[in-house]
């Protein structure tokens, strides 16, 4: 990751390779894990917690850890650096705006970050592009053995992995794939979506978890239950339930094209043209945007940019980001400005 | 004028030459007379309205008519030739949708077109484009003098030239200005701008006369009155609230882009953007981007097309162009596509 230049590198989650990819940006597992001989971080004392840091990140600098990692000491950031890891999903928005020592390592491809002193001491997480739920399950698992071979995990042999709160007790495990789900959105379906998913104990959040808009059309679906079933069951029951979906939107966007064929159509030129065009543009209207050019590049009307470019422009394009490409701090309607000549530069528009 | 390639030639009103182009798109003035020896269209008998055709169709075609017309008869075209012709400003909906044996004479570039047994029996007009409104008087005082020359006019002394409508009896003259406003549209002044224009004894009206809308921030400014001031008088009292009128646009489009520049380039540019990508567009919408397009070109943000084009397109986007163009009758929905199209074409898009 190169903090100064966030344009270097594209994350791992937007690489756009892998299974069913046109539908799943990625696959994300996450393990929840405390140290024994710690307090929880929201009652330990400021000494312990950077006690528990050192620990944390000398175990996490052993070269055993494969891909090496690179710890980000979020109190010695600026804001804006520590909004654009949120934005790369690197690290929650608690953990980047709350107080005391903590950080996040970070693997250089960005397919593996630790959060330290979040909720829990260590949140181990590790990221695919695409449909690659198992992949990633096995990568954290492996990563997760080896932490846990340098530091002491609390772990009751009757609860399994202790955590800070209770829905993490247990596995410590949440699995969870971004979709992008144009096509149901636009054909309205999005509360019976919801709805499904939710009766079969999955949850449904937006690009920014709990409580975010699903912006975009992106959607996080994740399991809730963390106990009470092991690693493997949890992962399987995700994974069963992604190619349902995925058909889901498969179907709606067929069934679209068949119905209002030059709608569509419209909707994704109109939105390709005002991104090439925009002189200002907001952060969630450039979300929407996207969304429709993405499904046009999928459904082959759009061949002039590509999937990568636009997955990209999701992060690049939001305000940490964006300061951070411009150098410089900037309100929201210079932002405005900053964006829509950003996108056009990208796009190769004058 | 070609009916069977309406894109072959751009009509006088359209050209943007002259002064103030950049707000007067064209400048017109009519008279209305009326014969003497037959009844008013309204109460004439078809036989005696026939001869009247053959009367002055006979007298239009002398040699001592400059620039010389062609005869177009509205009782033997098809509707949608009819509509191109209401489309075009060579003749009004109402002549075009009414019955019996009725035509309009139009030169080859479309500078004179005289309407025969439309409300009067003749209604000469000559069109110039920009502000060259006591140009097009002149043109039209001495076509007057010919025609009049070889018919015999129904002439009052006391009231001067007879007509079917009281409001035109006496010069018989209706002088108008099409002027785009789209700045004033913009800051929300029109309708302290119809106030004033209102005050000084002038109407102001849509794109297509009585009752329409100001679509594409067109507005057509005309006199009231037409008896009891002579010819002068009333072109100079139109001519002289023109310049008053064209320095508050003027106004109003430099107040804009100090106060609010981003947003004007970006409404241009996102217009442009969208007619360049649409799939599907109603005519409304088109008038409207081009409106902004135009303004575009105007401030000088936009030079990769040129105004000629932007006007040609307010007429050629019309229902009944786009289906001349296209050369077969085309429902709403087929016409939205192909308008889409056909922008797309002319501004040189994929």
């Amino acid at each position: 990751m190169n903090l100064d230049d966030p344009t270097a590198q594209i994350g791992e989650w937007l690489r756009n390779e892998g299974p069913d990819s046109d539908i799943v940006l990625s696959s994300r597992v996450r393990l929840a894990r405390n140290l024994e001989d710690y307090q929880f971080p929201s009652r330990i004392s400021e000494e312990d917690r950077k006690e528990a840091v050192t620990y944390i990140t000398e175990a996490l600098s052993s070269s055993s850890i494969k891909p090496p990692l690179e710890y980000y000491s979020l109190n010695q950031m600026s804001e804006t650096d520590r909004e654009m890891l949120v934005e790369r999903h690197l690290t929650s928005k608690e953990h980047s705006e709350a107080s005391g020592e903590r950080g996040v390592a970070v693997s250089e491809d960005e397919s593996v970050a630790v959060m330290v002193n979040e909720e829990d001491h260590l949140r181990i997480q590790v990221f695919r592009s695409a449909f690659r739920l198992e992949e990633a399950w096995s990568a954290v698992n492996e990563l997760d053995d080896v932490i846990g071979s340098q530091v002491n995990y609390a772990f009751s042999p009757e609860f399994g992995y202790l955590s800070a709160c209770p829905t993490n007790v247990g596995t410590g495990l949440r699995a969870s794939v971004m979709l992008h789900m144009p096509a149901l959105a636009m054909s309205r379906q999005v509360d019976s979506f919801f709805r499904s998913v939710n009766r079969i104990n999955l949850a449904v959040r937006g690009l920014y978890g709990e409580g975010t808009e699903a912006l975009g059309n992106l959607f996080q679906v994740s399991n809730q239950v963390s106990l009470g079933k092991s690693e493997e069951e949890i992962i399987e029951n995700l994974a069963s339930a992604i190619p349902q979906i995925v058909h889901y939107e498969r179907q709606a966007r067929e069934h679209l094209i068949d119905q209002s064929c030059e709608q569509v159509e419209d909707r994704v030129w109109r939105a390709f043209g005002m991104l090439k065009t925009a002189r200002t543009i907001s952060s969630n209207e450039t979300l929407e945007l996207l969304s429709h050019v993405r499904l046009g590049i999928n459904v082959g009307l759009i061949d002039t940019v590509d999937i990568q470019t636009v997955n990209q422009l999701f992060v690049l394009t939001l305000p940490a980001h964006l300061q951070k490409i411009r150098g410089e701090s900037l309100g929201p309607r210079e932002r405005d400005i900053a964006r829509a000549d950003f996108i056009r530069r990208v796009l190769g528009e004058p």
